[in-house]
């Protein structure tokens, strides 16, 4: 009897499987790597150095990555690749990379392998700002009515501004790149030997809607000339929805993972929404925070619904007859990495060493103590632009309030406070634009961990924060569309049903915590808007 | 032959003083000591928890630093006391105690040894903001014509805020109290048996001036019923022109310093002015910059101006026939040390050591290596408050334009840069009201180590920045002083030409490097009068 699936979950800096039983929801392995090379953001393999603002990847750390992950949950689950029914992936994006016909990555050719731009350029790379700001003006100007839908602006981190910064600063790979895809869809493509987009990745990040299409060539030609015929060219147009089963293991498949020819893999998904399905928190309203290095909130909703400040909306993106909703900050626990590493003195690092505690949980301690309001700070959580709701990638990080009194936990947990009030805004937002918020549950890292923050969200948002049952949502989500694909279920809702792990933990607001909150909130809106909203552009200017 | 003078310089942490020739100006000796219980801002001696933002010192340290200073100076000068023909003492300000008929602090009284407001209020103490703030309130309505001279406002550093605080806090020491007095006037009384207040005392931090003397009593009753007749009462109103005799050494005075009786001792000075004659830059617009734990900028005119935001100008302050003019940047190497404890992290500390570089330096090394911009930030540097030309304790430190990429070297170059444009805007303030600074040279321990934070002041300025010939200014104005009642030299001017050391060197402004400092200025100024002229409040308010 069918029943054993395969999920994998390609993330920033490892590719994770795990097989479950498909129809007791059991889980029965997983398997972690982490990608040799991780993120290149100072230089190239052979030394070469690369711009501001970029994060690349290597595209083997994929392949080496894939075929470690599903040998080792195969075996540690005690079973045969035989066992396995079906296979879903979920990645990162807009993770994107230029490929050859034969889908061969363009930094694997000796010609290319020391040009940046014939590598992995990873979701939070920023080096295309300038490119985005661009493609946002002439689509504003232009009156494109797609904008819309990604809340009035195109940012950095999408695939156009990426394919317009290579055309601009590297027209050799320009030229040379047959196709330019996600990186979850060349996946699927060396697994099967189909090329197919998924809607999810070219809805959130490639400007296509199902309604519509992509742009009109008229848009692309006046982003640049060259981009002229760009659709169904170095852009493919074959998107299939989500559920789609993306094809079957075939021989080049079978030889980079050690899995059976003829296993059906289901079509990609984006990692983050992935996690719906995972965690059952698919419905109307019913909102999704990933709370990890950045933050990313999801939502789904019937209703096909303009709201400005978002990161985008798409249908059939993640849920047949849903439109999935995506709002983020840029900046969450890469932010408290970044003070902790660069910020805090050696008597607190030889202090915690001393307790036995991790400086995280050190500082934390220390910050849990204190009174809300006692730090005296307000903070501007932009320490990586602002995703949502000004979707501003130039903007940054601001700390008002400083003293010869303030210590480095007073920052800390000021930075909590300014997070928190960026994920209100965010909240508000959807609330306030006709999306009402039903409940919220949050995974990733931090929601599992620091209960400092979640504490503090719950108080600043004056609403109950469930903490989702599984660690491992999105792999998890992928084994719910490799299920269907399997045919172990026959549709979404039923998969979900058998495989979703209910919320382990409830955060409640306290409500003076609360209202004292409110307070505070006003001044962090006041600067937000002063900063953010044209008041004072210096963020821009210096 | 009468030639040897001794001058004491009462600083923050430490007392010192040296031995001059006052005919050649050779210095013979010097002699520092620290004070024993050091500030005193969390707890008595006795344990007792102070109130925030208090400052204090214990007056025995004085007595103590006072005696072994003299007679090591005088020792390592191979001389006797009979050899000193004159004293003079110079101390910080308004740093002030209650005293008992005999001139003993209240604090050497057992009833009051455990109570915070019996101790010696140092000048950095901000404890009383709140009172500071209701009598500039309260003055400004009554339209006190004094207000002007003070630049519009009474800061809680002053005498009148830190009587009020003892007043309404401590009444039992308000009652006790024979006098308050200025520390540095209470030891020229302990000295000669004279009580006097010099002129730069109480006409830089009480208020009086040389035409009105203080305010009404009508204004001291508005700001509390029971100030009414404190003047002549507990505050004096023996005041004496600076350059004047204070008194002779009596036998207490001789008791507790090994001077000799009948040794003339100059009236007291406060002790950032009492550079000016040490460093012989005393004339019209030569403005005297003080770089030290503070910023000090000081500068003679013979106009009475009155100017908005600087901390005040008396007449016969320091100079017969001119006006002195203060003001003050709250913060500056205390800012550095905050920072450096607070926030550079054990890589840095580290490395520093393996290096064998002091840390400051360390940074200072990499700090220099930045383009100016580079550091993307920008620094509001008030993070003990704004002395001028805002003259509101109640600001608070801004740092923006903070992201992941920002490191310590970023945030320590940004505040040496928010520390220059607080000083351009002070330079600014006289410039643009008929006060023109002609010159500037810089004293204290920063314009002697700092090469990196000097050029940026000359760069930002777009001046010449002088150095000052002596790391002793202070204690050699006092010799200066000391001269003259020794009656070695006739008038200060004499004295000066003798004992003033010439500058030791000059940063010279980059014409490039002024102009990109412009714009960055423009910058801060917008901050500045965001957060600092009512723009928003925040920083009052959290």
């Amino acid at each position: 009897m069918k029943k054993y699936v395969l999920g994998m979950d390609f993330g920033t800096l490892s590719a994770r499987a795990i097989i479950i039983d498909a129809l007791s929801g059991e889980e029965l392995s997983e398997s972690v790597f982490e990608y040799p090379h991780g993120v290149m953001d100072r230089e190239l393999p052979d030394g070469t150095l690369l711009p501001p603002r970029c994060a690349l990847e290597h595209p083997e750390d994929y392949l080496v990555a894939m075929k470690r992950v599903i040998s080792e949950a195969i075996a540690l689950a005690g079973l045969t690749a035989d066992d396995i029914s079906g296979v879903g992936l979920d990645f990162t994006g807009c993770t994107m990379l230029a490929v050859d016909e034969n889908a061969t990555p363009l930094c694997f050719d000796d010609k290319y392998k020391n040009n940046p731009c014939a590598y992995v350029q990873l979701w939070k790379s920023h080096h295309a700002e300038e490119q985005a700001q661009r493609i946002t003006a002439i689509a504003k100007e232009r009156g494109e009515k797609w904008l819309d839908i990604y809340g009035g602006a195109v940012i950095s981190e999408w695939m156009l501004p990426k394919i317009l910064y290579i055309l601009e600063n590297a027209p050799e790979i320009y030229d040379a790149a047959y196709r330019f895809t996600e990186a979850g869809d060349w996946l699927t493509h060396l697994l099967t030997g189909n090329e197919t987009h998924a809607t999810s990745f070219v809805g959130l990040k490639a400007l296509w809607n199902a309604e519509d299409g992509y742009p009109t060539d008229e848009f692309f030609a006046a982003v640049h000339p060259r981009l002229a015929g760009i659709i169904g060219s170095k852009l493919s147009e074959n998107i299939l929805p989500v559920g789609d089963i993306a094809g079957y293991i075939d021989e080049r498949g079978a030889a980079l993972t050690g899995l059976k020819i003829g296993t059906p893999v289901a079509q990609a998904v984006i990692d983050a929404p992935a996690g719906m399905p995972g965690l059952g928190i698919i419905g109307e309203g019913e909102l999704m925070a990933i709370l990890g290095t950045s933050g990313c909130y999801i939502v789904n909703s019937k209703k096909s619904i303009s709201i400005k400040g978002i990161a985008g909306y798409v249908k059939e993106s993640i849920y047949s007859g849903y439109y999935t909703y995506e709002a983020g900050q840029c900046c969450l626990g890469d932010g408290f990495d970044w003070f902790i590493k660069n910020f805090v003195p050696e008597s607190y690092t030889a202090d915690a060493e001393s307790q036995g505690v991790n400086i995280h949980k050190y500082l934390r301690e220390k910050a849990k103590k204190m009174k809300i309001g006692e730090s005296r700070l307000i903070v501007l959580d932009w320490f990586n632009g602002n995703r949502s709701v000004l979707s501003d990638g130039d903007l940054s990080g601001m700390i008002v309030g400083l003293t010869l009194s303030t210590r480095p936990e007073h920052i800390y947990r000021a930075m909590i406070e300014g997070m928190a009030f960026g994920t209100k805004m965010i909240v508000d937002n959807f609330d306030e634009n006709g999306l009402p918020i039903k409940s919220i549950c949050a995974s990733g890292g931090i929601a599992r961990k620091d209960e400092l923050l979640m504490q503090i969200f719950a108080d600043v948002l004056g609403r109950e924060i469930k903490v989702g049952g599984t660690t491992q949502a999105c792999a998890l989500g992928s084994t719910v569309y490799a299920s269907v694909a399997a045919g172990i279920h026959s549709n979404m809702d039923d998969a979900i049903k058998a495989i979703a792990k209910p919320p382990v933990k409830t955060y409640y607001p306290i409500p003076e915590n609360h209202k004292a909150y409110l307070a505070l909130f006003e001044e962090y809106k006041a600067l937000h808007d002063y900063f953010g909203r044209g008041g004072n552009n210096v963020m821009k200017r210096i």
